[in-house]
């Protein structure tokens, strides 16, 4: 009987430690896959925080490489970048980069794999707003790949694979030891991507009329074309944000994990407010305006990752960690005033984080000023002025942002309509259509409003030569006739 | 033997104990997370439902005002609001309000805190669409404020704190109690949300050209700009109010409530459809016209919160839950009809839903009509009327929505395209900058359509003065050439 | 105390299942909900997709249609679908349709009908970028409400029921037996819904001005009247693919089953990646550009359901599970070849999914063809030419996607702005109104943009007669002064 009874309680024993397993294997996945698809749309956030920052000729092309973004960066990451990051290894080189699981061969840990990529998405894609409007597609292509193949993925190797030497800190006693501390991606994805679209935009060079000239004309701030799309990216954004913090525990089962999530999305919504007003007050005090587009790069920056300033953002949250937590520099020298004996472990670990934020810039700089310059050498990095002045949308993609000609109505000529006084002819609203012919009728020309058949039309266009300079309509008026003339 | 068996048992009993304590409070984390996640991206559904619904002058600024309430309303429910509504008190003043865990000092419970703030949020951000385009914005800060740390939390500590006197309800017997039926926030959300868009649109008044003024033209209504932008925010409020009415089960662990929650979520789409049809169907009735806006309108407020009918949507989820749930007056009715005697308990409750639903609307009225009344008082409520008239995005932000030279590209000058007919030049579409110059030698003006360089800089536009009214372009002819003149 | 002994056992064990139990039944009702609302989403991916893709005089339209079939959708399989899909039946009519549970009655499990009703409106929603710009609403109605209440609800009786005749094969040994596979409703979603799409597409025709005509001009592709709409709802839809995907497992709870999740979610990505890849090649190599859209497309098609490509993304789906999956053809061929003997079930396999194939495809065309034959004969189907072309938004809806009186801004009288240079007078921006009242001059009419009271109120439309062809702008010129002359 006895021998039975505890048959039994082994046989329960081991069920419930099999369900604890599997359950907490699949909840974590379940987690994971949650947030990987808000952190996915993430992609969708940058694209129309972008799209909304530039001029409507670029428009089209800032979503193609957002788009294409997600794209490459999950084949060079599923290729290469996988096994770099998280591939077992051997020997001393394991402390540098993984040796396997390429092509994800071997690999059972899918779900880690698309929280990964995600993130590694998301270091490619920081940096296609700081060279928009300019950059060449080709440029783009091969930076892109470059950090999602190689540069983030030994970078999250060193941080957060058990054996990088990063990770591994070093011991200052024989209980203590220094670890890299990294929430969220402060460091591999922030200060990674913000390195890099430094130097980007460094070697690049800025846009063409955003800086004053030698006419001495005073230089305009280039408005982006439309502050609601700038908004709505903003706004996804922060919902990806939160997500990315929030799932950067990378789990959901152990005990107490559930309440580490739920403060970390309430840190990120608190010092994003924070950030938001500290900009908000300093811009209407200097400026006098209450600037939108500021407040929300303001808040997604305090969430740690602000378009703009990704360095300056992914850097204070690297040494926040050690100056603000409970292991940090302050709970030690509030110690130590207080008695309680001065402890070494907190400078070791902000020397740590120096050293580790040094690695990674370092390491941003060797891997990626010579693609850049490369690049550059061979003519691919930006494309001719005249396209920049044009626009890169039609020449590269044929597809412009709003066609002219899809746009307006024909319904311009209803019936007489009534009003409380009497009953009158009107023209509900000047039709596109209409002021298009009437200014046919000027210039003696027949624009292509009328006959959309011929209208950018891919194979139509490849024939086009562009001219030196943006021809400007001319205004001496006389001769022609009123309009054009 | 023995001994040791049941000590075994005894470990194992703990161990599935503690298990199922720290899973239940972990996947509780994760669900209530996941919905607020979705509940957070409301902001954007609203900021953009109201920003379609807007005139593209006053787009920055409504996006501005919900962007800052997101903000104001965690930095406010951080303060103070989640003290009042759920820090433990004590005495008789704990039935009224929360008086302790201000700033979340001593507060363990942040997931709670997170949802319950993405719940504050989405009441302070009801009220922006009734004021929109012509609330000074200090009004807007000041009674935003006033909403998420003080108005709000109060009442959800009445109905949802278990001390609150409007949950605690009153004993008609022995055994039966009343209490109050709010499920997903009808009564404290939509219906506080609602009557204070009433008062702040009553105290404001209409904007400008709203309704018919002496000259006896008819009034128009005031159209939005953006039919795309509304809608795209409808959808995200559907998405949104999905999982506002499911998450308010505020669990999902409990045995059978999975079931609880995904019903609630057929319910919402269910009586969102009902709505939807009945507005599509009457006013296709009374105007012969299927109109998109207002279904997308009736829907949301099927769905229990409105945009236009908070007041009214918000009200009748209040009494629906005790005309026609399982405990509700139908249910007594045909019970008492068909012999099974007659019940008082449905009655009471109807009654205490009502007393309660009084309650919000005259706590609502106590402490929101000073607010806007010495907003009022003192200038700062609405903005002057030259203002309004010429839009708030410039004056107050330096943001247009759509700056007018971010437009248009250069490709217009290209080779000449081969038809099937002929080869003709032509001109593939109108550019702005084209049309620019047209009006520019019409005009005799320079545009800075050309200039950007001047245009929009906030520091240039401080010291600019609005004129008392929108000056007309002349319509005379004859003097000045052909176009303007 | 033995006999207390197995009573305490026995009684773990038994809470133990029952915790089981309702655990996962929590668990899966929390990940289907998730997974429900972010495919939920996908309604707003497809609006927008198409939204972009039509010119913007129909933009109202395609939204409004989108709008109605979430909601059409959601009545039509609550009374009817469910019933037909999942409702117990018995005797041979069980293998070809539910028959019970109709309006839900008796229907515990509102999770499954809360998933299963989002694939029905995805289903539903497909068609409508097949006709859009050009169908009736009355048509649209019509066909989608056929779709939801009865065409899919039976295939998926087939497909996903257990007692389905597709569902329960045939046993080719004692055994062996043939399946239908159909992993995230590949054949009875999306090639389902391609079928019909084609169905409607070809009897309705295709969009005047969409192919050459007699005229001999090259006919114009119709472009979409905004990129980036069109690209906002690609990657809405590729975030809600990835969860209709992941969400096709039904269950997060059985072992392993979270590896199975993310593994599709990575598939996901994967075959969309290749399939983008290919068309950009493609395309660029024929055309010398790289398309965004027919990019977005590609990737949306390779994640197994474009919506150009319905018919054939959804039936490569069909086959690539029995060619190379684990059970597949490829993998009979390998073994066969390296002598571990010849398989037929992958061959019987094959056979089963074409039969399936065929299936779906007669079911559809029996049942869709009809329908719209009836509406065509009716006169129901397509709407008059004249409205076709000037658009259907004003018309049918009396709401102008973007009304161009609600655009402009009154800032155009600034103060002088300081220059480096000089100060001198500048008109800021050119507005509509000035450029409307230009039009205005010259045309000698008043254009309704000065009394937006007269505009677009529907109750004055119903008595608009439209003239039969789009009326040209006179360009002769001379008579009349210089604008409209």
């Amino acid at each position: 009987m006895d021998q039975n009874l505890t048959l039994q309680l082994l046989a329960l024993k081991e069920e419930f430690e099999d369900y604890k397993e599997y359950t907490s294997k699949n909840i974590d996945s379940f987690f994971l896959c949650t947030m990987a698809l808000i952190i996915f749309l993430m992609q969708c956030g940058f694209a129309f925080l972008e799209a909304g920052a530039v001029r409507s000729k670029n428009t089209t092309n800032i979503i193609f490489k957002n788009v294409l973004d997600s794209l490459f960066a999950l084949v060079c990451y599923w290729t290469c970048g996988w096994g770099l990051a998280y591939g077992p290894g051997e020997g001393f080189l394991e402390h540098l980069f993984g040796q396997s699981e390429f092509f994800l061969v071997g690999t059972n840990d899918y779900t880690k794999f698309f929280f990964q990529y995600v993130f590694a998405a998301t270091a490619a894609t920081i940096v296609a707003g700081a060279v928009a409007e300019r950059c060449e597609i080709v440029a783009y292509i091969v930076y892109c790949c470059s950090i999602s193949a190689v540069v983030y993925p030994i970078l999250t190797h060193w941080g957060w694979h058990e054996s990088g030497w990063m990770a591994q800190g070093f011991w200052i006693s024989d209980q203590e030891k220094t670890e890299y501390l990294d929430f969220a991606g402060s460091g591999v994805v922030h200060l990674c991507g913000g390195t890099i679209s430094f130097i980007a935009a460094y070697i690049m060079g800025p846009r063409i009329g955003r800086f004053p000239d030698d006419s001495g004309e005073v230089s305009g701030e280039i408005k982006g074309h439309s502050v609601p799309f700038a908004s709505l990216g903003g706004f996804i954004l922060m919902f990806g944000f939160l997500a990315f913090n929030g799932g950067s525990t990378g789990s959901i089962t152990a005990p107490g994990i559930g309440k580490i999530v739920s403060r970390a999305m309430v840190n990120t919504m608190l010092s994003g407010t924070m950030a938001a007003f500290t900009c908000l007050i300093v811009h209407y005090k200097m400026k006098g305006k209450l600037t939108l587009l500021f407040t929300i790069n303001a808040c997604l920056a305090g969430m740690v990752s602000a378009f703009a300033v990704h360095a300056g953002g992914g850097s204070w949250g690297l040494f926040a960690a050690c100056l603000v937590s409970h292991k940090g520099i302050c709970y030690a020298v509030s110690n130590a005033i207080t008695g309680h004996g001065w402890q070494w472990l907190p400078v070791a670990q902000l020397f740590w984080q120096i050293v580790c934020a040094f690695a990674i810039i370092t390491w941003s700089f060797a891997t990626m000023v010579p693609v850049f310059l490369l690049l550059k050498k061979y003519g691919k990095l930006r494309v001719p002025a005249e396209i920049e002045i044009k626009g890169l949308d039609i020449y590269k993609h044929g597809e412009a942002a709003y066609p002219l000609h899809a746009y307006g109505h024909g319904w311009d000529e209803f019936e007489p309509i009534r009003t409380t006084k009497k009953i009158s002819v009107l023209n509900p609203e000047i039709s596109l259509e209409q002021l298009a012919s009437a200014y046919d009728a000027m210039s003696h020309k027949k624009s292509v409003y009328h006959n959309p058949s011929g209208f950018e039309h891919p194979e139509l266009h490849g024939v086009a030569k562009y001219k030196k300079q943006v021809p400007k309509p001319t205004q001496s008026g006389k001769e022609n006739g009123a309009f054009n003339a």
